[in-house]
Parts: structure tokens; sequence; C-alpha cells
């Protein structure tokens, strides 16, 4: 049995028991999708969203795309995790000094480092193109950014929940402009949040499910048995490109070492409401809750652009699976 | 409230009160599509099609693509403007003198200008791409062909309802050959319908939904606060375009002259017969029927270019919505 | 009436009467899909599959792609043509002297030649580029990879029941890497199944829904009409492909000679489970059961590269349709 | 013989006869480049540039290149047509009411009407692409726009120079944004110079040299054979395009007739300044000097869009090679 | 030292020591080009063409693209392999049963099996697209046609001396339309000159200046290391194609082996007439003479494809040099 | 006056007067070009390569490829600055804990901090795309590589040759895999050469010579009016791309902060030898010899990816020119 180190107890997250008839590691939650258009006043879309715990239930922070189409960050707040508050004002980030106030951002993830919490997204780099950008919050009221951890022309940033030896870890996809058809997972390291060094070479595309791009998911879950991290694969077919999960299982000393890594994923588009949307044929995971007690995972993933699902699976299953389907 | 100028007393026109949890501008009809290839014997599908008053009750031009998907166009009729007759031979089209008989034609739009009426329309310029067709009809039996109003790789061609000063006034979107990943609305004049001038751009793409092309919609509605002009607006996606409705306010006197233009999009492609059939994520306005008494709309679409559909609002409604969504 | 030459007797083959309102030359099953990823044990999807009487019912050769999106090819059997055990294992083919293992295979077709079991798919020519694999078998359990029939850059071998005169012969359409974007049908003779030559020009594309590509589909059924030829047609949209069916009557004696060919397409794209999955709006038969006795035949179609569906005709319902829609 | 109708006497124009071992229609000037980048102060470049007989010489409009690499339009004189005084000062344009002064211009053609003279050029349609521009002037001192003839994505505007009947009448070329790898010619009327229509297909790319696009030259020389037309036609092979030169020959009263067209080339690119330069491979035709008296044709031509090239033939020769080598 | 096996006594062929300050294994003639568009009468230019030994002399298959641009094949003559008589007519070639006269042809190889001369060439597969013309003479009057070796999308046949076993032995590039980026190549065999099988993939594209196609070069020669093998190999740099040639040997008796292949060109585009032209950077060999007594080789080049260039080496020379640059 | 701040005294680096009718800013050695792939045994090419004084001389890195076509670093040393020996051997980087041996190493630029040497390059990020390498030696026999300071998908890293403030500073083009259409110049800091941060947009493309592409050239020259720094600008024609050279005065405490830019370019390609090469119509600078003294400057640059080319300038000029066309 894996077992989880640090995390949280969530006695009362999310759950449903996996059905007799599923064969698949993760199961959708019956009532998906949680979030749409409707949830989030005067917006196209909301999807690609992160949450965690926060006080005595759930915060997050959402992705919802304006009726202009232009990608917003919006906090938002639950009781058991399902239903959601979302607020109408999209958060207004504190530039950094010398930076400027980000016109946009998208694609979540929420880390807690010693109290603190850590947004990672994407935005601007002073119009050149999209990179990683990265702020702090204490309240969810004040958010402040800090230096871009990346030059542009980069995506999909994932912070570790705690330092690696003496310095701060973060996943990263660095590509090309515009929907490009690549995309490899990095590792850097900072001793100080703001310069950034030691990259490595992390995941890599392959084949089949996975041969376009990959990129980091939820922040990773740290488990006897090394980091745990979900990540999205992508592969382009004659009408165009499907998002699926994998997952991969790194070193706990040294991350920038995959121990095992799926050949087969692990989540595939399926449901209508994942097959049919602004963008089809996409599941893209951006956060999980864990309960460290029992190992339960529910998993927050932006369907088809368009709405936010919710699928369930458990630290073992996913685990098993990882080393049973590992390339 | 914005009162409409000329147009028509409809008081039988379609029509449903807007739902109490619908919050967007316009709203569809619960009986939707409205057409389907079902209604046009041995068409692969009917989208993108024009309408108008007549007589009694309602005529229209409908684009009915063959089973070897080559676009053609019918006429039919309708007492209440829901349910159709198409006939099943389409229009012969009498070719200009030194023209030759169109070979093919889409996309429809109809315009009366002192009892006449004006079919403008996507058609071949001589095989060497497509133009902007012009057609007048008196009695909706024989259709005559004009010069054609533009030289090649122009579409959506929309005649305003009545001259602008001495001049008649069109709106067109030049383009290039096959799917075009471009395309602006501009402005074009013409004292005698056979020779026009005076070009002006008139509406340019700009960014998120509205960044790839933009088209003009239906004929133009005249109110006191300016011309009423619905556009479809494209942006592309991983997966593929997606074709939405704006609006613009143009000045009553000068057309050319832009007062509003949404920055959000009015309507976007949602239910599912807009979001899968031939081609995926569209909504196409080609008409309206609009009641001078009680500024009235409903608005025939094409959706997924594979039926077509009707969605209501009203002229206070847009003209409202445009103002507080310009840019 | 188009009568059946050679063939089977299939008195308790799947059937379904002609709806009433139906106006289409083929109509589907009520019960589509027959096969989903669920009846393949550990798949992604299973599509694109070819059946034929065996013994006292049916067996098959299967399209599963794997969870790593890898195509493999599954034996299954059937007493009824609609429910069907598929073997958990992939075929594994035994290499020709020279030749190496194929490492993936996909859209097979079967033909039965004396006795003998042929199997024509797509497979891996030494790592250049797809090419035709062809494996005969006597028994369904051991498959014997022969030498490939043609380069690299070619899909779609179809192979005749029987000889034309002193050769056997094969259709096949030469292409180009990746999701090509053209594709013409070519016949070829062989005087040994082992040396390929006489190639002609058979089906080009032309406009409309076959514009883009078009391959061969079920084995052709002989006629007294010559023979009946199902092929696959695409175009492509704004928004992507579309595969629908046409269908061509070939010269018995020399079926290099096109007698008729449709302009009109046959079947399109239409369920839902045809135009969602992981290619949406594709149908692409690959078999056919035909009765030689009534004339009934039973299609086998993948489904968006998802699943299988089967849709009915007969052969003089598909014969007359093919002379008077022909161009 | 043919006759020239109208046109010049130019008993001075720049002459060289024909080498002994020349096979071609057309033979190179033996001291070209006649102009280079150090004739145009500034510059990067100067090329594709019209002349035309004026006073007691010749003055033009040449293309001169900034070293911002932005295509300005300069007036220049010369004595004899081969050395030039080029202005420092580039062409200020009066635009015209409601138009804007053009930010940039290229590839002019200067035609003489009734004793004034109009430059139609490339220009700037209000930042939506490339239009055909076009402006008049009495002294070559003022040049004022009038309206665009055309829409956007236009060029190689060519006027004739005298009225078809009671009309004005234009060769374009209409296209698509960039280097675009397409272009036919078209003919168009208009009573005013201001509204333009009768719009026509005039000449399409064929195969060959001129597979790609084709686009008018020089000012038509009316000839009692016919419009004598010289047009650049351009093919795209392994390493990049190649503008070669042929030529038409158009009724006198309906140049929207083609009597002849060459299918062999007239010239291609062959000196090494042709050869090599800014865009290499490069022929570019834009004006003739022709001697009505001798039939003696000047012929300028950019070469590889960095210099300005001349090169001979007759009226006598180019119409015999027309007619013989005519497809 | 590495003897020749078959082949000619050319004790007259064109030759020219090795220059002293010469470090690469082949080097140019110093007269070069030998062949130019003046000595085709009314070409465009004289490219990628064959020769060898007849009679008393040479003869030759030279590629003469019309003032068109339409590639044709002449015949030529010489008595020292560098002064050539072309004849004004293309060859006529005489269609096979069921073929058609074929519209265009180039890229010419010869090989003499038996006494016979094979004429392997590009030519028009139906107008499906290009692929492998082979045809025979005994007299070089006329030429006869043979059913197409291979499908469509195929250049670059290169046909063995000799049988290899029981079968004759033909190299082949299967490719794609255009001036497609990729092509490897391949060995196929047959018992008849008609039918072809026993396709054995040969040498593939690795990386550097062979890594987007290969393609075979001159007729084999048999040596007793094995077949000496010329190829083009082409890579992409920023502003084109650049090919340049290598080599390889294959086994003797089976040359679907490949004993050693260069990692290192063996020539490389650096003359002038090779770096400019209708495509520039261009070296691409399509024959050779080679004297079996002394070992020397003359390779005949296309430059440019525009004229024609001769280099010298010897098999000694570049036998070394394959096994000590082989990959 | 402008003053060099730090630098060297070069009183007898190469150095020729400027030509009486030179009106560009820079003029060409007139022995150009001075290294061909003759002074580098067994390479194909020799360009794009840096300089720097050394001991009593001079000492460089060039790039030299291999006849395979792979980028390889060399040392050479030179008494004059013009004749050098290049070393057969190429560079044998010594790699970083936990990193690998670089594979390929191209466009290198040294820069001397404190009497230590730093090379900065293009390498390879362990196969996921380019990078910058960057490497020391203290005596150009040992080069130790360091921590890569980017992520891969970035070249033309120049490194300033001191400190700002507490930080080092370098220039890095973030752009795409392949001959990418874009790149903008980035500038980063560093405290200690491995962790690298406060990311800064600095000169992005624009229009004309420019709009492609722009890259830092060779290592800043302090003045007491800034930092002079050189960079290549990049357009993309008809027929391919041009490389220019353009250049800039940055703050000399904040080099983040652009003072001027030259609007227009400084030298573009125009010798032979620069148009026509493996890469024509490009000029590339890498170092730069300057003399504290006299101002005097020697620019070595890369011409058409085949050689090596000097042009002269002084501080002086180079200030003005570009304050003067700046935009």
């Amino acid at each position: 049995m894996a077992k989880v180190i640090g995390g949280y107890s969530l006695p009362n997250m999310p759950w449903q028991d996996k059905p007799s008839d599923c064969t698949d590691p993760v199961w959708r939650y019956s009532e998906n999708p949680i979030l749409t258009r409707k949830d989030c006043k005067g917006s196209n879309s909301v999807f690609n969203s992160a949450v965690i715990p926060y006080k005595d239930g759930y915060i997050g922070v959402f992705r919802c795309d304006t009726m202009e189409l232009w990608p917003t960050l919006h906090v938002g707040t639950s009781k058991d995790g399902i239903h959601w508050n979302i607020k109408d004002e999209k958060i207004d980030f504190i530039p950094f000094e010398g930076g400027k106030v980000p016109n946009y951002g998208y694609d979540p993830r929420i880390t807690e480092i010693d109290g603190r919490y850590y947004i990672v997204f994407c935005t601007n780099f002073e119009n050149f193109g999209d990179t990683i950008g990265m702020a702090y919050t204490d309240d969810f009221e004040s958010f402040h950014m800090m230096e871009y951890p990346t030059l542009y022309y980069n995506r999909n940033g994932v912070l570790f929940p705690r330092k690696i030896g003496d310095n701060y870890a973060l996943l990263t996809r660095p590509g090309a402009p515009g929907h490009c058809l690549l995309g490899n997972i990095c590792y850097s390291e900072s001793p100080d949040l703001k310069y950034w060094g030691k990259h490595r070479a992390l995941i890599r595309v392959t084949q089949g499910w996975q041969r376009v791009k990959v990129g980091g998911g939820p922040t990773p879950i740290e488990t006897d048995e090394g980091w745990l991290l979900l990540y999205h694969g992508v592969t382009e077919m004659c009408n165009g490109l499907i998002y699926a999960v994998g997952g991969a299982i790194l070193d706990r000393d040294d991350p920038s070492k995959v121990l095992y890594r799926t050949r087969d994923k692990i989540m595939t588009p399926e449901a209508l409401y994942e097959r049919v949307g602004d963008v089809g044929n996409v599941v893209f995971p951006c956060a999980t809750l864990c309960d460290k007690d029992t190992g339960r995972i529910a998993m927050y993933y932006g369907a088809a652009d368009t709405c936010v699902g919710v699928a369930f699976t458990t630290v073992d299953e996913l685990v098993s699976y990882i080393k049973e389907h590992s390339m």
C-alpha cells in the first residue's frame, strides 16, 4: 500500500465508490460536469481550474473565459468541493517590481508551501508570448506576482509542495507560439523562487496517445513510492488533437529522475461533455484533492475546454496502474 | 427605446418570450432545429439560408447541399416562418449578358429595395474562385443575374435595404481561396448596382472570438440609433474554428462609420445541433424577421453547416447589449 | 434484378427491413453500435474491422487500438453476426522469409479464395512507412505473412475473391505519410500473390464529398452486372475531414474498367456515434455479409474511429442507386 | 508587319541590335543593370519601376526600398532612357477625399490618357492588405490619389492607354495576403475611374513556368493585331519561385477577349544579376518604351528585386513569337 | 585495389588527373559545365541526364526542359563524352499494350543488360502522379515502353546491369506529390521485368546532409568489393534544399544488404553553376562512365537544374572513401 | 566622440580605411572572405565564429560543419586577426555534474570576465531541442561546461563582459524548433551564472528587414553612451530569408533599457560570397575586435553560412548611425 507523505486529512472530501463494472483506474463523478458557464456570470466557459483545502472547506482558482474569449482567473469557494461559488470579479494581480499587470491568465495550479499559497499559471511575457506566471497569496484576497520563472513560450508550470534539498522545484513545458504541436516536461530548481537553473529533461513525448505533447498536471502528491505525478498527453488524429491523462512516479529525493511512467493512458475523453465543446476530446487535470488517510483522490479536470469535471481514484490504484503499465 | 425605421409590420411572426433564467441577449427557439436534410429531398444538409416577408407569409432562399456535396439554392415558402415547403428544384439563375450560368450558389441573403428583391450570395467567378453573386427577382420565379459586384475571393455580400445618398451600399468580405483564415468587412457603393467603388474598411478582426474572420450577416435593420448589423466572428481553437455572432451599429447617413461594435459575442454555439454536424461549432446568421412595431426579431441561422435554427431577441435588447459591450 | 455470382447462402445473417420513412439506399441497424471498447478488454476503441462467414457462424478480424493507442488485430467469433467474442490476445503474425514481425496492423479486409483466407491490412514497411500487409490463414489460428504486395505509403488493400484470368487482383491506395490529404484507387495484378504489376488507375478523387481521398472498402461482390465495390470518399471541411461511402460497378472480366461510379454518396455520418468519437464524422466500411439468395447485405463499418456499426441494404438497391447516381 | 496604333515617335530611344547568336525573342542591354542601389541615395535596392516619354526625354516612377526595407516611389528623369537622376525624396501622394495618405507604394506602372498621367501601383488598403492604388499627375510634381479601383488583396494594376468604348479598362490580379502562391489576371471597366465593374476573367495560370501566378506587366501597346500585353508568369521550384515573362494579344475592341497567349515564356532569368539578389530568379517588367515608327521596344524590368535592367525587342518579333508559341 | 566486374573498356573516356591541392574524393572537369541550354535548341535548360558507351563513342538520353518548362527526353551522341549533339526532337515512346503515351519524362538512367538498353525515368502514371517509367531500345531509335514497375508517387528508378539470381533488381524511391520532403531508397525484384515484388528497405535518410531525402543515382558498378552505388542526399537549410552526393557498397549476391554507406558526403555544390540556377545548390548524378581496366570514373551530374557537369574519380578512391567514412 | 570603457588596446588589429565612395556605416575587408572550408580540414564550411584578443595575438572559436553537416567548434589562433590556424580537432567540452557531453555546438560568442573566458553557443538540451550552452576556459585547452542558462528552444546567447550591479547579464533569443520564423531578444540576470531570472523583454521584431527574427550578435562594447550592441535582423522574401545587421545602444547601468535601436539596417548581404552559399543572403556577426584607443572595430561575420568575412567601422560611426536611424 502506497503511503501519502505530508498532505491533508480530508475525511469529507468528494467521493464515490468505484462502479462494479468499471475496469479503468479512474471513474467519473456521476453528476458531472460540476461547473459550466452558468456558474460563472458572463462567461463563455469555465475549465482547467485548481482547488485546494482551505480553512474548513475548499478554495479554488478558476479559469473563466469571458464572452470576448479572454482567459481570466477567479477565486471560488466551496464547502463540499462539488458546489462552488465563483466570484464575479477576476483576480487583480499585484505586479512585481519592474513587472507589468498580467492581462490574462489561464490553466492555474495551486501549491501550498509552508502555509503560503502559490498560484502557477500561464500568462503574458510583455507581449512576446505565453510564459509561466507565478504569484503568492496568504489570504486569497491579495495575489502578489513574482518574477517569471522562465522566458516565454512556456506553459504548464507545476510547483512541488516542498523544497528538494535546498531548492524549490518546478516543472514546465517549453513550447512554441500558438496551439503548438510539441512539448516535453522539464524540471528546474531555484534557491529563492527568483533565479532558476539546473534545468533537466524529464518526460518526453513518445508515441501513440502521447506523441505530440506532454505537460505536467496537478501538484504532485508525495508518497513513500515517490512523487505521484499526473500529466496530460496529446496526440493528433485526422480530425484534431486528443488530450488524455497519464501518470508518472518520480524519485522522492531527486524528482528529476523518473522511476515509472505510463505507456498506457489512465483516462481518455469518453463522456459527451468531454467529447463535445469549444475544443472537443479534451480531459485536462489541474488539481487533485487527496485524503492522506485513505489515499482517496478527487481529480479536477477541464472537459472540452468548456466545463469542469471530477473523477475519482486512489493513490494505490494509480501507483499500481502506473507501475504495471510503465514503459 | 430604439425605433425601427422602415421595415415590416409582422404581428404573426415567429416568437417566444425570453426564458426567465436566460442571461444572454438572444434565446433559442424551443423546437430547434426547424429544418434538417429531411425537409429538402435528396439533400445532404440545409443551412445558412435567408427569409423575408412575402405576400401574406414568408418566402426564403435556402442553401441545400446535394448528396454530391454541391451547394444549390432553393426557394421555400411558409405561412408561419417555422414550417417551410422547400422546392425540390434548385433555382436556375438567368445569366447576365456576357456572363455564365452560375454552377453553384451558397449563403444567400435577401434584400428588398423599392419592391424588388435582391439575392446576394456566393458563387463562382468563371472558375477563378468564389465571388459575390447578385440576382434580382420580382416574383421568386425568375431570378436574373446581375454583373458581379466584386472580383473573386470574396464572400458574404450584404446589400443595404435602401440607397445611402445617391448610391446603393454593399458589405463584402474579401478573402482568399479555400477555408481561408482571414477576413474583414468592407463597405462599397454603387450608383447603379453595376459599377462599384468608394471602398472603405469597416470592421476588422481583433482578438478572442473574432480574431480570425468577421463577415456580415443578415440585411441590416435601420433604427433611429443607426443601422443594426449582426455579423459572424470566427476564432481558431486547438481543434478547429468556432463561428459566433456579434453586432454593430453603423451611422444611418454614412454606414461606413462604425458607431458601436461588440467586444463580447452575442451568441455562441452551445446546443448539440450547433456543436455537432458537418462543421461543428457554427452558428451563422443569414436573415432576420423584424416586427417594426414591437422590435421583435427572429434570427435565422445555419447550425453546424447541417441544419437551420431560429433564435429570438428584440431591437432594444440588441442595441443595449451592443452599446454596453462595445470595444 | 442483379444476381450474385458465387458468394454465400446466409439465411440467418443479420437483417432488418428498411424503415418506411427512409429515403436513403442504406439504413442503420437499430441497436448500433454493435461493438465498443467495452467489448475488447483493455482497448481504447474497436472499429474498421472485417467479418466473413465461417463454419456455422461468423468470424472476424477486428482492429482494437490499445490504451497506448497502438493498432492491433484480434480474432473474434459470432453466432449471429451481431454479438461477438473478441479474443484478448492480438494476432501474432508469422513473418515471411526475410521479413519482420509486423509491429502493428489496422483496417483489415478478409477475402476467401479457394478455401484459404487472406487478410489484407495496413502495416509497417520496415519503419519506412505504412504499406499493404497480406497474410493467409486456414484456421484463424495461424496467420502467415506474405511478401508485401506494394512499396510503402500505401493503404486500403482489397483483394478480389477470385482470379481475373490468370492473375490475382488487388486494389490499393497509394498515398503519403501521416493523415494524408490525397489518395486514389489503383488496380494491380499478380500471377502468384508475390510479384505484382499491370498497375492501372481505377478511381480518382473528383469533387464534393470525394474530393480529397477515395479508398477501396469491403471485398467486392460479384454480380451479373459486374463487381459491386463499396468505397470510402473523403472531403475536407472547415473543421476537418468527413468520411462517407460511395459505390462503383467494375467490369466482371476486366475490373480495371469502371462501368459506373457514384457521383452522390450512399451513406454519410449522421448518427451521434458516427459524428462524435476519436475521429468524428467517419463511416468507414471494411466488410459486408451478403446472402447470395436474397441479395441482402449487412455492411460492417467503423464509426468515428471509435466503434463498429452495421447498416443494411441489398444488392439491387445498391446497383440501382449506383447506376442512377453515376457520374 | 504589325503596326503600332497611337503611341510615341521615339527615334532616340535606347536601342541595341539583336546579337547574331541570339535565338530568343528579346535580348539584354549589354551594360545591364542600368540602376542599382547606388543610384538611389540611402536605398536598399531599386527595381520594378516604370518610365514614359516626357517632354524632350523620359521620366519615371521608381521603386526604391529604404534601408528599413519599406517600399517607396521616387520620380526620376533621363535624357537617354539609360542614365537616370532619381530624386532623393519619395513622392508624397495627396489623399483623395475620405482617404488616407498611402504609407507605402510599389511596382508602379504609368499610363498617359488624354495628356494626363496615371500611376497605378500597389499600396495599403487602410491596413487591411495590399490593394491597387491609382493617382494622377499632370506635372510629375503633384500626385493626386484617386479612389481605390478594387478592394484589398489585389496587385499588378495595369491601365489601358485609351477608353474601350465608353469605359476605362484596367487589369488587376486578385490574390491573398503575403507572398501568395496564386494569381490570375482579370479585366474590369469603369465609366469614370471611380466605380468599377464588368469584371471578367482574362488570363489564368496553366502549367510549367506560369502555373503559380500570372500578372499584368507594362501598359499594353495597341497594334493593328490587337493589344500587345507582356505579363509575368511564376512557377515554384524546389528552392523557390521563378518569375519569367510571357505575352498575349487581346482583341482591340474588346480586350476581355484573348486572341493569343504564350505557351512558352519569352524571357527567363539567366544573367547573374537576375539570378542573385534579394529575391533571386526574377525578371519583372513594368514598362516599355516603344517607337511607333520602327516598332522598337525597350523593356524595363526589375531584376532579382534588387536592380533595374533593360531588354530589347520589336513589336514584330513579339507578335510573331506570341502567335507561334500560343497555347 | 577494387576490381571492376563486367563493364566496359574505355581507354578514351573523358579524364583529367586529380589536382594536387584537391583533398576531396572527386574533382570537377575544368571546362564545366559541358552542356547548357544553348546546346539544346529551344530549351530552358538541360540537366540530370544519362550516358553510356555505344558503338565507337557514347550515347545519352538527356533531360531538356522546354520553354514551357515541360520535361522531355532527347537522344544525344558524342565521340568524346564531352561534346554532344543533342537531337532537336524529343523521344516518342511507343506505349505498352493498354498503356498511354507518356506526356513527360525526366531524370533518366540507362542500363544495358544482355545487349538491350533500358531507360528508367520519371513519368506520369495516368495523371495520378509521378511514377517510374521503363522503356527498352535496341537502337536508340525506337523506344518501347514497358509496364510501370511501381505504382505512383515514385521516382529515381535505377536498374541493376545484371540479374541477381533469377531476378532483375531495381532501386526506387517512394515519395509523395510535389517537391516532397521525404524519400528513402528501396530494393525490388522481378522475374520478368513485368511483375515486381520482394520489396526491401535499403537506404534511409539519417541526419545532416542526407536527412530529408536519399535517392539512387547512376547505374551501380559491380566490383569485387560489392556494388558501388552513388546516390543523392538532400537536406533542408533556412533558404532551401541542398542536393549532394553520397555512396554505398551493396552485397554482390544480395544487393538488398548494405555493406557500407557514407556518413560524410562525397561531393557538395560549390561551383557557381552548381550554386546558382533554376534550382540552386544541386549536384545530381545520373550516370557514370567507368573504364574497367583503370577504374577511372567520369560522373555526369545535373547542376542547379540548369546544366550538366562532369566530375572525375576512380573506383578505388570511392571505395576507400565510402569504407572510411561509413556510418 | 563616444569613448570606449574597459576593453582592449589593439594598435595592430586588422584595419582598412573607409573607401571614399562608401556611404554605408561599415565597409568590407578587401580580401574577403578570410576563411573558407579549405582552411578547416575535412569541413563543409566555416562561418559564424568568434574571436578575442589573447596573449600577443588573437584566438577564436570557429564553427566548422563536418562533411556530415554536423556543427562542431574548433579553436583557432592568429597573429594578425586575418590569417588563422584552425585546429583539426574539435573542442571536447567537459560536461558539468549531472550533464552530458554536448554532441554539437554552433554560433559561438566569447566573453572575457575577470580573466576567465566564457564561450556561449548553441547546443543540445538532452535531445529535446537547441538551447544555450555555456562553458568557461582559462587556457583555451580545457573547456568546462556550465549548467544551461535556459531551457530549450533558445539560441544566440550573448554574455555581457562585466556584472551589472551584483548580477551577470545575458541576452538570449527564445524560439521554436527548426528554422523558426520568430525570435525576439530577451535580457536575463544571474547572481552566480547558475540560476537565472529577472527575465525582461529587450528588442522585438518590428517590420521591414527585422520583421521575422532578431538576435544578439557580438559581445556588447561598453561606451560612455551606453552598451553598443550589434544584432542580426531577419526578414522573409518570396525566395527565402535575408539576414542583415542592426544596432542598439543600451543603458550602461540597466541594459534592460534600450536607449536607441536602428530602424534602418547597418549592413545587408551584397557581396557574392554573402549572396550565394549553403544559405544565401546571410551576414551574421558573432564577434568584434575593438581598439579602445581609436574606437576602430573589426566585425567578424559568417557569410552565407559558408565562409567568414570581416567588415570595418568605428565606435563613433556606429553610435552616430544608430542614433540618427533609430526608431
